[in-house]
């Protein structure tokens, strides 16, 4: 039989009544707040309180980075062109790639293929975090999740390390993340940081999320700030951002005429 | 003097401090929850316990509605076509158009004049109501924030107005929107009942927020199920989703050739 | 009966079969330009050869202008992410809004309403002209397709109107958008230019296009380039592009602390 | 010194003057088509004859493919929520995945690495050929621009390879992609034929095109056909379009209660 063309398991519209992952919306709103209901759209289950007092701090730790973001600067320059709110948004939301947020998907893979390795090989914490960090530095490529252009000390892994460690969170994956910081002088010129990003990656791990969710915290987390900075050029700044001719400077071919 | 090219009231990064709103947002992570923190960026101000309860139930009542929504159709077409999960729910985004979410905004401006109106010119509740049904008739135009194709009593509608019952939340705006509710009838062929849009844009009205945030709701409110549909497809259903050829109907010219 | 859920005239896919507006797609290529294609897309026919001489200078007409441009600048930010080429040029064309390319569209409703009028009241062009200024003056209103930034006179518009002429499509649209032009210094403080995308809005009247397609013509214009800019960001320029903190200046609230 | 922070080598914009890889763009618009011009923009010269021939053939062979496409579908679920034409056609773009045109560029790459190779190692055509089939099937992967869910001999591949025989234009990469194609049978359970994306991604790399600007090929072709699907969603079908709620399947959770 042919697969039907519009399915879904996330949730079930009715005349007069909507389920998500099997409850009534109208049971949950009241109840619930949206970091528990962002919980089940992405579960499939309503958390624990240290679930939940955990998505909280994951999903406002990186609420704000001001206009030192691209996603930020892509949503103010849409928004200076006369458009709709929505649609500044939706520019900011395309520019959370694998420069920006995306290092939590990349580190909660890293992550979890090295945790399900070293429950299978009984290797040390250590001796798995020598081997990434000795494998990324071999192949020069960068440790995702490590170092910050801006924070010397990412004063967000420390805020979610506190939260982590009060709801008894911290496992395996955050263990190996705060082992490889500690090794990082040993493999690269400097002490890499943790930074936000590999700590929220570390933590969704240990919390049992899929690595492919990652970046959905950064999405969720950005979205009311996107608003706020779209709002803001529209209504607070001016109305066609662009800079000056003479502020760009031209690196092409000096002027010629075509072909006769 | 040149007015600076990169400026925000938002937040400000330094290295290793972020503000938002003048607050250390580490002073705030693990206290506040995001739907605080979201008031927070769009109000400048943290909420009071009672604005903090309406705004849960604000930004979680119209959390899904399956694939019964174009932004979540959108999302589902890009997440097909082998793209990274941001790219879809940013296509998502787009979606919340003035016929999908954009009635808060429209409901709220109405609402908003309106009481300004009433204020000014000493009129009952029922003479702006019918001054306002009678103004949208006349001129053929749907009255914002009112009639559903699928629900014929929006249960988003009656859980919203208990919260704001409970929280002391409910003013001028949201009676001046019931009101309407129970008129429509004399000025319409039939009852058009306040779906969840006209009442978001009611009870924001009354919580003090500029109307012209009002999509800004509805963007959060779906940001969390946008993922969970882009996720859900990507893995879980087909990787090129579109209609067969012989699923299309074609209404254009028959077959001809080209001029020699 | 139930209309259809997919249907399109624009064109029809059968196995090795793919007709636009009737014409088997193959008939056509390599005899007809991408413009002349393009064309019948939007038209349903094939261009005479002047339409297709006119239509290929509106194409080009507005290539390119460098990062001053929010669209340009936009698809920067996002190219500087992580994220695949399309993701960039996505954001770009989100960029074209009203006060960026968006005056296509507004001054050619503008002109086509008012030559509408002019038939129907036997009103000359000069006469129609001013009341058009006079309206926008009185109203406080930006009058679409006229003064730059920039440039003090649009070469772009002289280079248009050479083609139009020589294609002997200048008609009653473009007559009015230069008799505007024209009078513009008797009801402003100085004169205002007839833009770029003024002189497209009138032209493209002239040959019979719908205003709602005003947009389209910007659109393709700047893909190419867009697609150029994301390049050469990705391969050529930084991978994360931002302000640097200390370059952007705060105008918040001064730090404060949270209530205990 | 510290790199500017806003550089390109694309064009310049001076007050009235505009360069375009160094020619002055009022030169080029009337005499060059928006091919040639596409075509400078990508590779910084103007093109000859033959290029200009081919390009026109490689910008229109995929110009349309009806709703049977992620990007129109996509296309037409933005256009159908009440935003400006650019929004619909914004998210349409962002479709362009890897699924949809991007095997494009997985073909140039791929052909591109393996000319590299044959040259260095004196190995012939079928050798090349075969070994790439191998790897893909060995390691499970599709041949990026073989096969084809609709058509079982796609059309658009013959009518480019007849332009690039006209043209002279055929070379190494493109003899590689048709010995690829006769040997599909032997390595895999049927012939697969070489589809519209690997027949571009061949030319262009014969052309002397970075496999990198493989989906721009994409894109470009197919936004006036965007455009004109947002159109005529806008225009001429339901403003709100998203499939009824008894036509979608719900795979969830069955009905439940939340806990306590």
């Amino acid at each position: 039989m042919a697969e039907p063309f519009w399915k879904t398991a996330i949730s079930r519209v009715e005349p007069n009544k909507i389920l998500v992952r099997g409850y009534n919306l109208m049971d949950l709103v009241g109840r619930y707040s949206y970091t528990d209901l962002t919980y089940l759209l992405w579960r499939g289950e309503l958390p624990s309180p240290e679930h939940s007092r955990m998505m909280d701090a994951l999903l406002t730790v990186c609420l704000e980075h001001s206009l030192n973001a691209p996603s930020v600067d892509a949503t103010r320059f849409v928004a200076s062109s006369g458009v709709p709110l929505q649609a500044a948004v939706s520019a900011g939301i395309a520019a959370i790639g694998e420069w920006h947020g995306g290092a939590i998907e990349q580190a909660a893979k890293m992550l979890q293929e090295a945790v399900i390795q070293m429950k299978g090989k009984q290797k040390s914490v250590n001796e798995i975090a020598e081997r990434i960090l000795l494998g990324h530095r071999d192949q020069k490529q960068k440790v995702p999740g490590y170092g910050h252009p801006t924070h010397t000390q990412d004063p967000r892994t420390k805020k979610l390390l506190e939260v982590a460690d009060s709801t008894h969170l911290c496992g395996p994956h955050t263990e190996l993340a705060q082992a490889m910081e500690s090794l990082t002088e040993k493999f690269f010129r400097k002490r890499l940081i943790l930074n936000v990003d590999g700590c929220i990656g570390a933590i969704i791990s240990d919390m049992g999320f899929d690595w492919r969710l990652g970046k959905g915290f950064f999405m969720v987390s950005r979205t009311p700030g996107l608003i706020a900075h779209a709002y803001e050029q529209m209504y607070y700044d001016k109305p066609y951002k662009a800079p000056r001719w003479d502020e760009i400077v031209y690196t092409g071919r000096p002027e010629r005429k075509p072909p006769k």
